[in-house]
């Protein structure tokens, strides 16, 4: 957890820029206030890891050797555990998750569509680097949940989702051809962009929007320090 | 099991088409003897199994609404289950599934593609008659195993595979649309067809074809009887 401190005295407080670290607690870094209601919550977050799955389906199929893709499919089952982890969560709300996702699917399918890696390569890191990301983001908002809801699904968003398979098999990739490295560079930042503003659309504004803003602006200052600590894992810069 | 008894008495043998019913004991009709090695086997069905999740996750990600996306991620889901239950004998036998499967890609990739339906609909009924042929096929073949694998495989093949939802989806779609059931019931029939060239693929021919003609063929004929009845529970006419 971060802790601003203050070295200057009595400051000018200028609308909607308010230092972060005199106008809010942030010794706890979180999005609780700004979580939406559950059965939101859980289908953007449901359709989303769905969402992962099919992008590993797709780098499954054009995987270039049998070895990477027999890799993948144990990533792809992860990933459909993590999803399925969050629709039963749906059910035992009394709903079905079809219906629950169903608002989310034409914005987040614009994103699908927005990620989707031009060759295998891209594909991967596309998997690793969202995946990574949003398994952050809904770790973090997650605290705004029901009691008994936020720790389950906490514990289905912090199980193992293959990153360290997924990060083994980019370094590969870019160890055998250097030119690559610059080209995934670039495409960590299209998607980690992209990834961002799916993300801030999950969130329930309040009346507030200079708190929201103080709240939001630390909490994703830290999703892009482990999106950065995600990309100098394979050898890239962010 | 099926029972000829046959009426005549002494016949004339006719070489390559002697009437299985005098020739062989067919009160248990199986394929052990054609069984190929282990990791042939074991190469063969996990990859097999793997084409099948594929075209699942293809029709999963061209299903028309939220709801049958979800269903099929739970098929899928059992698909990925079975193949990581062949994959995990090849590793039980100290081999790498990679390299295993390898050698089989080539001709299962082209079935795949033989077999890729040209619409959502075509594609589901594809994933139900593909693989509910190659389980039941591969049941039978399992019995010429090493005996410890061929229990622990044939649990692997007869466990849920989804069939029913799928089979249930398929029914939805054919009583909305009657039309659709005519093409549909030709594409089963080109889906089978390039089915049982692909498991005859498998079998290990001994020196005596007029013997291992006269063992395979009443397998195929239970097995296409068992596909006659899968497209009977879908209303569609084998």
């Amino acid at each position: 957890m971060v802790k601003w401190i203050s070295r200057t005295g009595k400051r000018v407080e200028v609308p909607r820029l308010r230092p972060r670290s005199e106008s809010l607690p942030v010794t706890k870094v979180d999005l609780a206030d700004l979580t939406p209601d559950l059965l939101t919550f859980l289908g953007k977050a449901a359709y989303l890891q769905l969402t992962t799955f099919e992008t590993l389906g797709r780098a499954m199929s054009s995987a270039p050797t049998t070895e990477a893709k027999e890799l993948l499919s144990h990533v792809a089952a992860l990933s459909l555990a993590k999803h399925h982890g969050l629709t039963a969560e749906i059910r035992r709300h009394g709903e079905e998750p079809g219906r629950v996702m169903e608002p989310f699917t034409d914005a987040i399918d614009a994103y699908q569509r927005s990620t989707q890696g031009g060759d295998w390569f891209e594909e991967l890191v596309a998997c690793h680097i969202t995946a990574g990301f949003l398994d952050d983001f809904f770790i973090r908002l997650a605290a705004g949940l029901p009691t008994d809801y936020s720790s389950r699904v906490t514990a289905v968003l912090r199980a193992d989702s293959g990153a360290e398979m997924l990060a083994e098999e980019i370094r590969v990739v870019i160890d055998k051809d250097e030119k690559i490295a610059s080209r995934l560079a670039m495409w960590g930042r299209r998607l980690v962009g992209d990834t961002m503003l799916i993300a801030r659309s999950t969130l329930a504004p309040t009346s507030n929007t200079v708190s929201d803003e103080a709240r939001i602006e630390p909490v994703f200052t830290e999703l892009i320090a482990a999106h950065t600590r995600r990309m100098d894992g394979l050898g890239l810069t962010a």
